[in-house]
C-alpha cells in the first residue's frame, strides 16, 4: 500500500443542503451522477457527499484507498490482512463498474479498496475525476 | 475557501498498534512529537492518529483545512458561517505554535481551520510537513 488517501466521503442525509453549503464556501460545482452522491474534485483527492453510505463500519465517514488496476485490489486486502488488519469485503465488481473490497484497521477504521476505470492515479498517488 | 483537505485525524485508543499497522501496510515511518498522536506524510495532505480526538463534534474522525497564514483563519469560519455553517471554535492560538479554529457543516460534521507555520502548503493545495 502506498500512502494515500484517495476518496474521503461524508454520510448526509439531505445532500441538497450539504451540497450547497460546500459550494457556497468556494468549492467548484461537484459531479453528480444520481440523486444519491456528488464528487468534489480537491487536492489530489475526491470529497464525496453520500446518502446511502453505511455497512462499511466508519460512523459518517469513510476513507478510500484507490489503486490502478483490478489485480491490485486483492493484494492490498491481503497485505491489510497481514499487517493486522481484517477484511470486511472482498474484491468483487462493483455496481458502478469498478472493483472494490474493504479492509478494517486494528480499531474498526474501515478503508475501502477500489478500482474506478473512470478516475485517473497520478505519479503521486493523487486521484483526478 | 479553496477546494482542499489537509489533513485527516483518527482517533485511536492504542497508537502503538495503529501506528504499527500502517507501518506494516506500507506507509513511510511517521513523525512522532510525543506519545498522543503521529503524522504520516500522504499524497499532498497528512494523514494523523492521535489519542486526544474529540470534543470537536465528529466520531472517530476529523478533517482539517490548513491555510497558508495566520490570518486567514478566521475569514475561512466567517465564511462557513455565511455558508450555513456554525462556527464551534473561534480563530486562537494552539498550543502546538499555530492558530487554530474549527465549524461545522450543516450536518454537524466539523472541520478544524488551521495555520501550522511548520507545515508548507503547495501551489495545487497540498501540504507538506
Amino acid at each position: 500500500m502506498e500512502p494515500r488517501i484517495s476518496l474521503i466521503t461524508l454520510g448526509v442525509d439531505d445532500l441538497d443542503t450539504e451540497r450547497a453549503f460546500y459550494v457556497a464556501l468556494g468549492w467548484p460545482s461537484p459531479s453528480q451522477p444520481d440523486d444519491e452522491v456528488c464528487f468534489f474534485q480537491a487536492n489530489g483527492l475526491v470529497f464525496a457527499l453520500w446518502t446511502k453510505l453505511g455497512g462499511h463500519g466508519a460512523p459518517g465517514i469513510e476513507l478510500a484507498y484507490n489503486v490502478r488496476s483490478a489485480a491490485e485490489v486483492a493484494p492490498v486486502l491481503a497485505a491489510a490482512e497481514a499487517a493486522g488488519g481484517t477484511v470486511v469485503r472482498p474484491a468483487q465488481l462493483a455496481e458502478w463498474g469498478g472493483t472494490s473490497g474493504a479492509f478494517a484497521d486494528p480499531e474498526g477504521y474501515v478503508w475501502e479498496v477500489a478500482h474506478n476505470p473512470a478516475w485517473t492515479i497520478g505519479a503521486h498517488g493523487g486521484v483526478t475525476m
